[in-house]
């Protein structure tokens, strides 16, 4: 399978990785609006060749679109307009106003709309790492709109790494994205913004900083790049988990000014069900 | 050195386990509240015998307190009566409380104030490992009110593992904990419960949730029996951490309502600036 990758950073680099690893990909394509991105994908031999959009996509089977999701709004329907037989695939953490853009484009039948669950805080083709999806789970979007070869092939390709698949409607999965993935990475950014405000005052506090505060802020690190896109994507849903989210914090600041514990002490029981989630 | 850990649980049953493996401690003797703890650290082999409080401590060295810190407020008076030449250490998560409890007993400097910055989300003597310390940092409150000797021998304990050893005065160390530690766990209590709230409606969420998610509520699985004692010992320092903490997240929200995604762009890329200080 001829494969192109287009932008080749942590998701699309580590798909490279992944497909290439397994065989079923034989030739990787990289397409990427920055030059020195392709450089380094070819220096880590994530790609086996660098092209400009319209020969990737004429020398290829599939098209993975792997860029930051605002870029998408203008790289999909152009995609679609150069493809004939070929599958396009997106691997986005947004979906309504992509699909929404393309429901009347005469090729849609050849988009499967994808979002992989995994990634990391670092960005980049440096940042492509193998295993990054395995035994993972990904969501397909509103699969009656794609051709049923075009959902044959992208279910091979995913359960060739293997990954698990989930089927969402569109809206769906833009509300579960936004309580699972959306909202961890706000509460992240908030609370590095939060020690690093106090940092300024006070050289030695990260001296103490421990592993649960590495956990807590790790996603610190992600790239505006890649997350005021989804943000703006997925505002409204983001909007939603963050009152919620925000109203949580508020109640146990409400507590502690009571000094109600017991009922503090309640709410860390029930928040504890949450292990049956996690392993 | 024969040792005493009063609480055999996660800190207490970790810190056994390293002080026996690298010949620090020849004999180590554990006193708990609860009989079922003390049977497990047995079986574990955490600890060689089980003793009552006062005989532990007659027949000690170093004594480690390693209960939730409401305990420690009953415990270490009484102790401190007990001891004659020995030395009394904790490792609490909080300070000032304590030390204030005790600032006039005459035994005061038998006890150094000591936090060691390591933990999971797990408790129990089951949840004790090795390494859970090592080329990790402590905290040594307070060390003017310490004798010589008590500080050499604690210091000793602690280059043992190795741990690295930073002075703070207990009120900085109760901010700094709260900033580094406390608030952690109150963003994952809530985190968790937003998510756990929308569940309720939706099955399918957590077939999603991906390693982002699982860092941010990781300490969401911790007990509120070791928590809830400290959120109310440091409730004034928690709380200002908390509004500061919720003040970020309120400037988010408006942010997005105003869709002001510059200033959005531009506060992630202040949060990034934690990547100095996390490896």
């Amino acid at each position: 399978m001829k494969i192109s990758i287009i932008g080749v950073g942590l998701i699309g680099g580590s798909l490279a990785i992944s497909l290439k690893e397994n065989g079923f990909a034989h030739h990787i394509i990289g397409v990427d609006a920055r030059q020195d991105n392709l450089d380094k994908a070819i220096r880590r031999r994530l790609i086996d060749e660098d092209l400009p959009l319209e020969e990737a996509i004429q020398k290829s089977d599939i098209i993975v679109l792997a860029t930051p999701v605002d870029a998408m709004l203008d790289l999909l329907p152009k995609v679609l307009d150069l493809v004939d037989k070929q599958v396009i695939m997106d691997v986005g953490s947004t979906k309504v106003r992509l699909l929404d853009l393309v429901v009347k484009h005469p090729k849609r039948g050849r988009f499967v709309a994808t979002h992989p669950m995994a990634g990391t805080e670092h960005s980049g083709p440096e940042a492509a790492i193998p295993h990054l999806f395995d035994n993972k789970c990904t969501v397909f979007c509103d699969l009656e709109l794609s051709d049923q070869d075009a959902i044959e092939k992208v279910t091979a390709l995913y359960q060739s790494i293997p990954m698990r698949v989930v089927e969402l409607e569109s809206h769906s999965h833009d509300i579960h994205s936004a309580y699972v993935s959306h909202i961890s990475h706000i509460s992240s950014f908030a609370l590095a913004l939060t020690v690093l405000a106090k940092e300024k005052d006070e050289d030695r506090i990260f001296e103490l900083a421990s592993g649960g505060f590495s956990s807590t802020v790790r996603l610190a690190k992600s790239s505006p790049d890649m997350w005021i896109p989804i943000f703006r994507q997925n505002r409204d849903n983001v909007l939603d988990v963050l009152d919620e989210h925000i109203n949580q914090l508020a109640r146990f600041r409400s507590l502690l000014i009571k000094q109600d514990y017991d009922t503090f002490y309640r709410l860390i029981e029930e928040s504890n069900k949450i292990k049956k989630i996690l392993s």
